[in-house]
Formats: C-alpha cells, sequence, structure tokens
C-alpha cells in the first residue's frame, strides 16, 4: 500500500486455520455456556485473528468474529482475514459495534483473567453492561495446546534455527570467550533468520531473553524467573541470563536457548565442555539422557501431565541426582516441562499435581531435565516435542552428545 | 556465596536511596488514607527493594517493608537492603507473615491495578482478607517520575551508550545493507555494554525491542504499538521493528534505541542518510528540532503536560506539519513524550490533556518530534532530558545534525 515489506508478505495465517480454530473456540464456549469471548492479549489475538493490532477481538459463541482495532486497522485488514474488522477508539464504543453487526446482547462472557489488568478488565467489562465474566483462559490454552500441521512445521522451522546457533556456538567457544560475547553471536544470528529478539511469555512479569548461555557455576544461580536455571545476569536490575563469565575448561556451559520462526517458537538445550568435564558432571548429563528416555517412552496420549512428571522425579532419585534435579536444592522448581508454541509457557504442564489432564495428539512441549551443581554449573537436556499416535517426535533436532571442544 | 558473578556486584541500590523511596510512599499513602502497599510488578519491585525476586513487597503506612519471596530468597538478601526478607509459598501464607512482623490487619491496601492481571490481584487480594482496594499506581508513578541524582547518574550512563551507538551506525549505514543487519549490529554493541536485550514497558502487551532502525518508506509504516513510528517488522507475528528492507541513497534511515544501564533506560532517535535527502525532507527534520527547541524554551516545572503538548502540536501546525506530525495521517498518536526511567512509559506524558499534572523538578522524560511521509518514511529527533529549574537538560548527548553520509 505505501510501498512497504509488509505487502510481501507471503505466511499470513491462513483463512482455514482461523476458521478451525474459530469453530473449536466456539464448541468449547457452547459446553460451558459462555456467549461471547473477548480477546485481547497479543498471542491470543494473533491466534485467532492472524495479526497484533491492538483492539478487541469478539468472538460469538455462533457466527464470526468482530474485530474492533484501535490501531492498525489498515495493518489488520491486511494481515487478517477476520471478515469484519472495523476502527474503535473507546471502549464504550463496543456495545455499538456488536450490536451493528446484528450480534445479539450477551450476559454470559470470557476472559482473558490470567493476563487482563484489573484496570483493564474493568474498563472492557463495564462497557459491556457488566455482564458474567468468566476465565476464557484455560479454554484458549486447551485450545492452542494441540497444534495443526501448519503451525507444527513452523515450529519445526524454528527447530531448524536452533541447530543452526548450536553449531555456531560449537565453533565459536573457547576459553577465555565470555558467556556473554557467546550470547551476542547467537542472538546475532538468530535475529538474522528472523527471531524478533523476544519471546513471548504469558505469566505475569515474565522476562524472556532469547536464551540462556550460561558458564561453569553461573549455571547454578537461580533466579526469580520460574526455571530451572536462571543465571547471574549483568546486574540485579536484570537478574538471570549471562554474566559476562569467561569459559575455561572443564566447566559445563549450557546453550538453553529459544527459536523464534514467524511467531512460532522452540526451545532447546545442549551442554558443551572445553577440553574434558569431571566423571560426575558427565554421568548427571547421562542421567538427564536418561530421564528423556523414559520420558520418550512413556508420553503417549492419555497419560497424565503429573504422572510424567512424578515418573521422570522418581527416576532422577533412583539415580541420585534428588537434589541436584531443577535446580538448586532449595530453588528446584516443581516441573520438567513446558508446552511451546506462540508463547514459551503453554499447556501441557509436565509438573507436579495436573493428574487429571493428560497428553493429547499433537500437543507440543519442551521437555528440559537438568542437574545443578553449586559451585560447578549444571548440565541437561532439552528438546522440543510433538506428541503422536506412536509417542513423542522431536521438533528439535541437534546432536544430543555431550559437547566436549 | 557459590562463585557466580553476583558477588562481586557493587552498583546495588543504596540503602538510603531505598529508605527515601519508602519514605515518600508512605507519606502519598497516609494523604490518601492507604494503610498498606502491596507491590509486585518486576520495576516496582526494583524500585522500592533493589532486586527482582519474584513475591510480594509489603509496604505499611508506618515502618519499613516487609518482603515475602518466592525466588530466590538468598538472591533477595544478598541484593537487597530490604531489612525483613521471608521465604513464601503462597499467597495464603502472607497474613500470618504480616502478623509474626507485628504489623496491624488492614482494611484499605494499594495494589498496582494497571499491571496486576485480575486472576493474581483476586488471590492476593482475598488472601489478604479481601480489604479495600485502592489503585497504588497513581501515587507510585508520581513518585518514581522525579528521579534522584543516583538515578541520573545511571541514566546518563544509559545516554552515553546510545551515543556509541549512533556513532557506530554513521560509521556502518551504506548502500546495500539491511535495516536489520543494522540492527543486529546495535543491538549487539549495546548487549556488550550491559543492555540486557528488552527495556521494560507498563502497557499490556507492550512489546519492547531494544530499538526501531527503520529506512526508508518503511519508517512511515505504523503498528500496533502506541508509537510514533512503528516499521513494518520481520512478519505479521511481530508487526514493527525492521524488515530486511536495505539502505538506499536518498532515504532517510531513523534510528530510534533504548538505552539499558543497570535497569535505568534512556531513548534517542537519531536521522540520517545515504548521499543526499530531498528538500522536503530536510525542511521536515529542521522543523522538528525547532519543535524540540520551543520543548527547550518552556519545559520548566510549573507548566502542565498537555499545555506542551498542545503548544509543540500548534508548531507542527504551523510549520506545514499537521498531517505528518507523530505518525501516518490516521494513525497519529496523541502525544509527542513519553516519561522514562525504569520502565520507558512513565509519567510525566507530554500529551493531549493532562492540563492538570505539571513537570516537578527532576522529572525525566524522552521527547520525540517526528514526521512521517507515506510511501518515503520518517524524519525526526529524540532526546531524553531532565527538568531542572532552568529548564530542561539533555541526558542523551549525540550530534543533532542531520547526518548525511
Amino acid at each position: 500500500m505505501n510501498g512497504y515489506a509488509a505487502d510481501s508478505w507471503t505466511d499470513r495465517v491462513p483463512v482455514e486455520e482461523l476458521r478451525a480454530r474459530w469453530q473449536h473456540l466456539q464448541k468449547a464456549m457452547a459446553a460451558v455456556g459462555l456467549e461471547a469471548a473477548v480477546v485481547m492479549q497479543n498471542a491470543d489475538l494473533y491466534y485467532f485473528s492472524g495479526t497484533l493490532q491492538s483492539g478487541v477481538l469478539y468472538i460469538p459463541v455462533e457466527g464470526d468474529p468482530l474485530y474492533a482495532v484501535r490501531r492498525d486497522v489498515c495493518r489488520a485488514r491486511r494481515e487478517s482475514y477476520v471478515p469484519s474488522i472495523v476502527p474503535f477508539r473507546s471502549f464504550r464504543e463496543l456495545p455499538g459495534i456488536v450490536a451493528d453487526h446484528g450480534l445479539p446482547r450477551v450476559e454470559r462472557v470470557g476472559m482473558e483473567l490470567d493476563v487482563l489488568p484489573v484496570a483493564t478488565f474493568q474498563r472492557v467489562s463495564h462497557a459491556l453492561g457488566d455482564p458474567h465474566v468468566e476465565d476464557l483462559t484455560p479454554l484458549v490454552r486447551s485450545l492452542r495446546s494441540v497444534k495443526s500441521a501448519w503451525e507444527l512445521e513452523r515450529m519445526r522451522q524454528a527447530g531448524r534455527q536452533l541447530d543452526e546457533s548450536w553449531r555456531l556456538a560449537t565453533q565459536m567457544a573457547c576459553e577465555g570467550l565470555s558467556d556473554l560475547d557467546l550470547a551476542v553471536a547467537l542472538e546475532g544470528l538468530a535475529r538474522r533468520r528472523g527471531h524478533p529478539g523476544y519471546a513471548r511469555m504469558r505469566a505475569f512479569n515474565g522476562e524472556v531473553a532469547m536464551g540462556l548461555v550460561l558458564a561453569g557455576a553461573d549455571g547454578a544461580a537461580s533466579s526469580f524467573r520460574n526455571t530451572p536455571l536462571g543465571g547471574a545476569g549483568l546486574h540485579p536490575s536484570v537478574g538471570f541470563g549471562p554474566s559476562g563469565r569467561r569459559l575455561r575448561p572443564g566447566q559445563p556451559v549450557t546453550v538453553d536457548l529459544i527459536g523464534f520462526y514467524n511467531g512460532y517458537l522452540a526451545d532447546q538445550t545442549r551442554t558443551l565442555a572445553l577440553g574434558y568435564l569431571d566423571e560426575p558432571l558427565c554421568r548427571a548429563y547421562e542421567a538427564m539422557c536418561q530421564i528423556q528416555d523414559l520420558l520418550k517412552k512413556s508420553a503417549l496420549p492419555g497419560v497424565a501431565w503429573g504422572q510424567l512428571y512424578d515418573d521422570c522425579c522418581r527416576l532422577a532419585s533412583e539415580l541420585g541426582y534428588a537434589r541436584h534435579f531443577m535446580g538448586q536444592e532449595g530453588s528446584q522448581v516443581s516441573f520438567i516441562g513446558h508446552g511451546i508454541g506462540l508463547e514459551i509457557d503453554e499447556y501441557p504442564f509436565i509438573a507436579r499435581g495436573f493428574r487429571d489432564q493428560v497428553l493429547r495428539e499433537n500437543m507440543t512441549f519442551a521437555f528440559e531435565p537438568k542437574a545443578v551443581f553449586p559451585g560447578q554449573g549444571a548440565v541437561g537436556i532439552e528438546n522440543t516435542f510433538v506428541v503422536t499416535a506412536a509417542g513423542v517426535e522431536p521438533l528439535t533436532l541437534s546432536d544430543e552428545t555431550l559437547c566436549i571442544l
């Protein structure tokens, strides 16, 4: 339209994808008696519209969605296949816009209560006439957890991006190089392959870097983030990630990166060391791979998320890693895997509890058994998997051998 | 403690800074009848505690704060001068923790309602016995908008980081280089100078890159973000920023970067072109500098934020840029400046409305007059200023000449 690059985008979310998503959501809404869904959060907007334009995507339980866009309406129309895209400035206009499209006034509405700020929620809810509001998020998360073939192909591309980054890490790693310099090189490569420099996370206060390159003892530093490895970070105002520590022989280096391809993520961790790694750390690495083997054998459709977690934790204990598994003792996290797709913290959670929620075909998750040794660092492995009828299939492909350079 | 880099951090938020912040907040709380503040958002946590550890910072209207930390308690104790730091796992423990510290049960509590998700708010509020809750955010924003000398020094460092980045941009820019490759180089430099790769933003759905390097017509692309320039971005799932477009002679390139130094930000934009820039764009650049001159003359303590906005908009119109100022026609934003410090969207807003809120000494804001020409791109300038009794003083220092290379 104005000669900028958006005109040539070819990888829009196809209209058939969108239609299938709307229909699945509407079926789930009908089952719990919701008359409309009000979608406002970026990842959910992108999932249901194919664009990120700010506004309200209003999905009635029957019929096509209506997208009220604050900015940018032109981009929304060019990027999204939602049939009705209308400009608006204030939430107060919503009831009129809804009525103009022949949609009925509703009394039971779903909204994203896990992410919507209180003040925003109050304004939207009031504008809609203070209907009864229920949390839409469990429905959306459940729906988004099962990927289409189209989505899986984009996650595979993110996996290929990660393999290229890992290969660069093995080429660059050398004594004296800092964790930060290595991270910067890997970030630059990923950026040139289409990574925007961040990844989306749903959790409040979630701060996500492109990855964690952690060297030596830093690998054992826990952080404010709910992750097995945190890293010291550059400063207390950052609080995780590389610290500027230099790579030294005999110390483990974990390269935990998030790939991003056209909105979709993949998550992979590999471990390397310069020259050698002491036998106990090598054995721990092998133990983490054994835990991954157990996951591969047992992660079938129908298995409860929490069952997988318990079984893998039990194996970690049997192998002697109870005090090292998934974090420093006292700061261990209560999960081993997390769903992944448009966000880094999707369903399923391979985590403590969750006895009633089961794996389903085409769910995707990252599984990251890691062992932490205070004063020495961390070793472990992480891959992103898709659940198939026959078991899990990896979407991340890098060589899994402990990499001694 | 475990031999990682955090042990050597020397730039913690000093205890005197923290005490002054607590006292200012408590005074503001007393004035509106709040008995306690519950602080949970990252930037606010850092401001009032000096660390980012996840949990609840409970600030009574009298006495020292109490920091209930979920993770990581050891790091909180090492990084923060809050005197009472206690571990907790569930919000349900909060009343007991508060009582154990001899603090009274409260009935009027302030919470960050602009950022707290509904579900989180409901859990915390319920755990505290469903007190009357008011929005704490205006108090916190007002307090945070006025910087101490200690804070200003960190923002000056962020400004120096930006100058180094801009110099690199002028050295690298050449025909055929892509906006993305230039951005990656600037990002890498900033990362090696301590930039974590992201900047904090308070707004819901706020997505922030390290900066915007926009070439030619892309400079005119508006986006879902509430910013004058957006950029096409690499894909609809990204929606802003560089697009991969190559630099060509005669096209404006805007280099809009956020510096980050130990938590504190600075924001700067400069414009360059290869070989030449057509006279109308050169004139527009000069006009934006004239608007900055007006700001410099009029931004004194006591002046209303909205007054500055109106005056600058009027000048933009008089100079002939009504349809170009602050965005593409139809997508123009209603601000020219934004407060900055730990977050990119702090008070004050140099924006439409805001007739009752006035500049105060030691407020800091970025001021970014920009002109957009569909099909051609954008030109403009941005500096970060601190308000002094004698007028504004820049914290960003790069040469302001339109850079023709």
